[in-house]
């Protein structure tokens, strides 16, 4: 790309294109877009990620971000909270929440086990998950983590720290995604799907 | 999409989302992605833009965005102050000094005309335009808007303009793009590009 006309917009596309996925041509064109915004309205929207980055709070109980002490899932008394289930971030608590199917409360480990991120167990809220099991409330640790190579390591190194426990654990079932041709399914997938096949009538009520 | 767990949370999301082509989802990905800086990477990241708006200038001669009173191009003696290129935007500058085939100076609009989108004549830099070009310094101007029903609309206004004037006018070449094979360009492209032929000499240096 040519050089930028001036510093300042040079600055504020390098800023823009920091962010994961936006090129500078992109950065560029929303720089651009902000710059024809008046003032009060740029500093809304700066303001906004400086006021994120100061107030936001993470639950003391399961790590979720929030406003509050304590965020709404776990202040909810009507939740179950013998079910726990452990995830990567918050939107993976956004997604499982957005289904409708779960009633349990949650433990945010904010990452996943990562040797090529430098993410290792001791920079996950693996410790605070512990200490939670082992009050006894938990009957049963979900581990929804992704079904990628870092989310098993993460559930095969937190199996092995919670297996002496005496709660369940389980692991979101891995099969074949509604809508899905079989044809398009790969082995993998397919494989664990047939071997873990569930009764006919668990998949009557969806 | 779910409602978000922190009211703080949500409005930097809102923010995010209110750049054109980003969605709530990507936005709530850039923001976790923000928030995992430090503070002083988001003061910098925020402060860019807040900076942006206050001290940038647009040049006292053609209106491009610059840090000065006068931007480089214009304060450039060895550019050709007889050819004057009217663009919408810096964008546009940009793209052109890319080529690298273009000495001139440049007169940016600031925008199109655009009935639709409620810009006018009056919102544009025409006034300006009008009075470079009665300095007589300008011997051609180069109308370089887009091919579009705005920019024709623009060119159109701009002909009006300036016919009266001493000058040369001229807009950029339409035609088939270099790379582009016959059979896919459009028929109007294609009937402009034959009539608007060029002598076979001319496209050797490219």
């Amino acid at each position: 790309m040519q050089p930028l006309p001036s510093k300042l917009l040079e600055d504020a596309v390098n800023e823009m294109s920091s962010l994961p996925g936006i090129g500078k041509k992109t950065a560029l064109r929303l720089v651009l877009h902000l710059l024809k915004r008046d003032t009060a309205a740029i500093d809304q929207f700066s303001g906004a990620f400086v006021k994120l980055k100061r107030d936001i709070r993470n639950c003391n109980i399961c790590h979720n971000l929030c406003d509050e002490e304590t965020c709404t899932i776990c202040s909810d008394r009507n939740r179950d909270r013998s079910l726990l289930c452990v995830v990567e971030d918050v939107r993976d608590v956004m997604a499982l929440e957005n289904t409708g199917q779960y009633r349990g409360i949650y433990h945010v480990l904010g990452g996943i086990i990562s040797p090529l991120e430098g993410t290792g167990p001791s920079d996950l809220n693996i410790e605070s998950l512990l200490l939670r099991v082992q009050t006894g409330e938990p009957k049963e640790v979900i581990m929804a983590l992704s079904a990628t190579m870092e989310g098993d390591t993460t559930n095969f190194y937190l199996f092995r720290k919670l297996k002496d426990f005496n709660i369940k654990l389980s692991t979101l079932a891995r099969g074949v995604s509604v809508g899905d041709e079989l044809e398009y399914a790969d082995e993998v997938t397919l494989g664990r799907s047939i071997l873990n096949r569930t009764p006919f009538e668990n998949n009557l009520n969806r």
